[in-house]
């Protein structure tokens, strides 16, 4: 169990809200999977598909930056992703439009096809025993259903960017989130594997779990490493967050 | 098995949306058991608690109508029904601020503690191992988050009302549902006890599923009998429609 000093301390939350990415689903290896499928069906193999998998995540905060800025107004991110894809091949010097649309659409889809953390899907059906748990990812809606299915993601609901029309960390993804559950910013808990994500719940009053993912980068260091705080709660998994937080 | 003639040619839904009150929730009971507590708290067990939740229940269209037509800006069901429950009240001659807040809003928050009907989570969890389930209700979110985690209703996501921001039977409410869920409306079968539901579903361009709760009203007629037609499924309980969808 890792370390949470004070926790028996600390206010109870109503509702477990999760950031999805890293945090309960494995995206490098699911991207990097896929991506190795559609570089050999165009031709290039050469590219190291866990190499492409980290770019394309890297195009990730600048394209939603666009619409937190109001540089254009609210898209889906299935539609950010399929664009975050056309760039990351132009870096490969390969030119979007010259590759098949079906396989385009199918790959920039490989994001619904992640899988769960091994201790993802038993950790949240214990919270899930004394907490509501709803995400509360930058994911819109069919993509976060769709990753539920596959992975059998337990939520008793799905909230987030899409609904909310806001993306993390926009203070209105958190508040938002919390006003439609009926609940105080400090009755809710972001879960999550980031401490940019965890900070900015935090700035909005809402309280805070670590989970460590030390694999989410393939074991490389964190880009958010310097924003670490004294959480609530600091976990190794979803399962140990149970344990902490008293669930059976 | 009811009949459902043809139902073996019809197109394959590729989700499945439902209404919620009525069709899987029995909200008259609840109501009635509720309102008859309260009744005595405020010494008026005069009044028969079965016609007080008619009452109730019978301001929900009109309610609705005022957000529909742009008299007033969208609110959540949770904000109506406490409307709603002030009007019945004054109906039966009481002044609803003459009564605890406490206990007004306890009372109106009756409508998150419905019981599903017998069928309702067998069925869902049959009809969810082949489709998804969604809620396409005009409660809010967290009134169909507590009703799901009180009856273990088993949703992949909870949409509706609140997150198109408006109301069936406007066509709205069933076409942003379908694309939020990135499906043409064909694809979509709303699950409903209400012909007026199925009807504006159709209209839309969605499958429609007719489910009969003879009960729904205590046994008198649905005030929407004379718009019933012949909808691609009709079945008597979710399980029967499991059957008719091929679910084990």
């Amino acid at each position: 169990m890792a370390g949470s000093i004070g926790s028996a301390l600390m206010a109870t939350p109503r509702v477990l809200a999760f950031d999805v990415f890293g945090t309960v689903v494995d995206w490098r290896s699911g991207i990097a999977r896929d991506s190795s499928r559609f570089l050999a069906q165009i031709s290039r193999s050469d590219i190291d598909s866990a190499a492409f998998a980290d770019k394309w995540r890297g195009r990730y905060q600048p394209a939603m930056a666009e619409v937190r800025n109001s540089v254009r107004p609210f898209v889906v991110l299935d539609v950010l992703h399929r664009e975050m894809l056309e760039g990351t091949l132009f870096e490969h010097g390969i030119d979007a439009r010259a590759v098949d649309p079906v396989v385009l659409d199918d790959w920039s889809r490989a994001w619904h096809r992640l899988d769960p953390w091994p201790d993802a899907v038993i950790g949240l059906t214990r919270l899930k025993m004394r907490y509501p748990i709803v995400t509360l990812s930058n994911g819109n809606i069919a993509l976060m259903l769709e990753i539920a299915r596959r992975g059998r993601l337990p939520w008793d609901a799905i909230l987030g960017a899409e609904v909310i029309r806001a993306y993390k960390p926009d203070a209105q993804a958190y508040l938002g989130t919390a006003a439609i559950l009926d609940a105080l910013p400090a009755e809710l808990c972001l879960v999550a594997a980031h401490h940019s994500d965890l900070a900015a719940a935090r700035r909005s009053g809402l309280l805070t779990a670590y989970v460590d993912r030390p694999m989410e980068y393939g074991g490389a260091a964190a880009p958010d490493r310097d924003q670490h705080q004294e959480w609530e709660w600091r976990a190794d998994s979803l399962t140990d967050l149970a344990d902490q937080l008293g669930c059976d």
